[in-house]
């Protein structure tokens, strides 16, 4: 999975399928002309039955990739709050979540490809040895093709890599990072990059060392195979669509997870 | 499917794994020595991911094939109460439980291998063809291999059949039948069979004649794949082992639905 | 509680706080400028209890008057769906939505003063005299001083007068009438008004005359105690902001609820 | 709110309405038998309004004062997982699940008298002045004749004290305590009084030196207004009516909280 594998392509991601009964949340329609992989919300922390429906098919119409990305159990506080469950109780929930996405996607006759932890589960098990492991073993007992789409240089590559899973390494378009390679938290005031040309400068410079820069300039080596945009906000979309515009600029090949070189088997 | 390539086989079935969060329900490790099938509730009428998986370990140490029991999404009333859903809902509804179940059982290493929707999905779906093909063929795209197990004479069967599914037929081992071949209505004095050498006749008749004796003591054919028992009320597990032992005194082998000859490929 | 007793006086009302965790709906800050009394969604078909903590505020700094708007237990269906509930299951339901939503108006000194049931839950009960009647009996037992606001000429009205509650009947500003009284079907091409200048002409005469017409013109008197707007739709602000400018111009005050001569004690 | 006060009288108090549609928990009947103050759950941990309605009429038949039980909103957790809410969010679900509860009594001419925080909602708070000011100020919003039942010792006490509510004190007859008048953790082997003669002897000496005593023999001076018993577990019932027995014999009067000398306004 060396970064030369990947030369001239990456992926970009996005969460999808956000809405949840009569509530509408996202721009899928907008999102999924950007992205080649959606991380789909499995109905615990967002989502439902039919919503999974529609979105998976819409991800087949746009030749989107279809990763699961489950939650903790919380639609009020959308899997953000903090639950602390047992490993037994992961891995339970991991496999509940993927079978049902898996299940839904048949109905269109897709296949999910990756998983990625959603939100509070997504964060703690970055820094969790122990939940990332939980949540490889149950992902691989599932189906053991899938790919684990992680945060780059975290828990859950090492988890992923342990448990015999392919691991992609993702990082964010429009968000900065740390002398520790962490993302810089949410309430520092340079933790978004919202200029559309600097977040091109931020991913090109990202996806062409194989590194991330914190934002004192400090260069941490890393494995880029996507790219996370978000939908949401009012400077999302413009965003992600300038990100997406300038990798292709510079003969930059935006592929889906599974067609990654470093992932092939 | 003939009677006859069931000659000295029958299948017994009950519903299992339907307590939630800290609530019990039920004797499972009772019934687990008696039936051979399980109906595993996923999620939404009743259960949880860890009661799940702690269902399917029990059925895999007890040598019981696993089904997925999908029921209506109302813990609160169990299920039981009219829920109407589009043919969409139902399809999506039933893919989601299913999968998620399917992925647990995964967990042990396990796979489902029938369905039978659970209270009043159950009983709607029944009498309706719409709901059944609905049920049939949600269930045919997660696994053309499923085994539908239904209400014997009921268009939950015919939906089977017409989508190329198994049908496995059920009769009650503690409930009487009208002349219709419904089961009588539980507010009827007579409806409910709790005498346990009454049970064992009455499913005697049944399994030795393939049909169905009415109240009045019409003769319904029917095929008898499987019955079903319970592991609820004060006389649920006398009647149930009464059932299964009269059954093994008269000779018949008491088998798994995937071992039944009438369900073989 | 003659029409005369509200001679240049009505109420408008609308849906509100009808938000859920991180899913925002409806334009409530620009309805809560054209409404006076507010239907406070209760946390089963819509809401949560930070919303409505929300909601309540912005009740009380805009002068509107606030009600509680039960639901049926489904946030999926947003409270759309039939559920058949025993009498005293809906007793229960409405005593403690309204109870919740009278604590949480307590937070900010405020009170609940009228009710009107939501959904698919009005639908059923302005048929049902059973309904109503369980209705209007938990409100009463809760707060004798609640007013029931009810769809005009239903079995809403009836029962709450039988139960010594007072009752405000409403019509809607932006859909027809059949000549039963009854809201034409969803489903039929002019069941919505969406003309602001037709919505205003066909509110003033139902104001003026205290009459329902249908489309076909026929007149079905009534009491008009509240006009009903929505916030949701390209429509629903133009239109209901015409309606109350319309009423203002021909010089009908806009009230409260409990500020109605009709319903004064 | 001196011991003396109280002299010769003392509170018993249990949790109770913990079922859920339709799972039955814990043993109501004989605990209503022994207790003279109920904490109701309130419909976020456990029970749901139809619980809560039978809940409040048995509580009314058995001459029991009614208290809500509040918890987080985790049903799957009983309410015995950590959740992190914001002043802003515990205060609104304590007033949801308050009114809710005081409107469900008002079907049954009853009323709430008195709030003790459930599971970790109680166990967070005791240590957290932040977390039980916001739960003193949500219930003397609602009504400021709430009795506030405190952890002895804890900071619920303090809280309740500083916004002008009236604290009841309350120990453990089943539980023993640390030399900082913490409970013993559950995993230690002697965290538990299962011998009901010993039961008796340790609440004997707590509401007569109005003082806990440490396993270690270590006095801690507190006011004992009420006795917490349980009413699951095999030894919960016998243990808990020999306290009630034990206290009777000498001499020692069980009322209910709002009866309680030290509680009188």
């Amino acid at each position: 999975m060396s970064a030369a594998t990947n030369a001239g392509q990456v992926n970009i991601n996005s969460d999808l399928g956000e809405s949840f009964g009569p509530w509408v949340m996202g721009n899928d329609a907008e999102v999924l002309k950007i992205v080649k992989s959606a991380n789909v919300a499995c109905g615990f922390h967002a989502s439902d039955p039919v919503v999974m429906m529609d979105t998976v098919k819409l991800c087949v119409q746009n030749g989107v990739s279809i990763g699961a990305h489950p939650g903790f159990a919380d639609l009020q506080g959308f899997g953000r709050r903090v639950i602390n469950l047992t490993v037994k109780e992961l891995e339970a929930n991991i496999a509940y979540q993927l079978g049902a996405l898996q299940a839904i996607a048949a109905l269109h006759g897709a296949k999910v490809t990756h998983i990625k932890p959603h939100g509070m589960m997504g964060n703690m098990s970055a820094e969790s040895a122990e939940m990332s492991e939980a949540i490889a073993r149950a992902a691989k007992a599932v189906d053991r093709d899938l790919i684990f789409l992680c945060q780059a240089n975290t828990e859950q590559g090492k988890a992923a890599r342990k448990h015999g899973l392919r691991a992609a390494e993702e990082v964010f378009a429009d968000r900065t990072y740390t002398d520790t390679g962490h993302l810089t938290p949410r309430k520092e005031p340079n933790s978004m990059i919202k200029d559309a040309a600097q977040a091109v400068a931020h991913v090109r410079r990202m996806v062409d060392e194989q590194a991330i820069y914190s934002t004192s300039g400090k260069r941490i080596p890393c494995q880029v195979d996507s790219i996370c945009v978000h939908g949401d906000g009012p400077t999302a979309i413009p965003v992600s669509t300038a990100v997406r515009e300038g990798l292709e600029a510079a003969g930059i090949r935006i592929v889906t997870l599974p067609e990654l070189p470093s992932l092939r088997h």
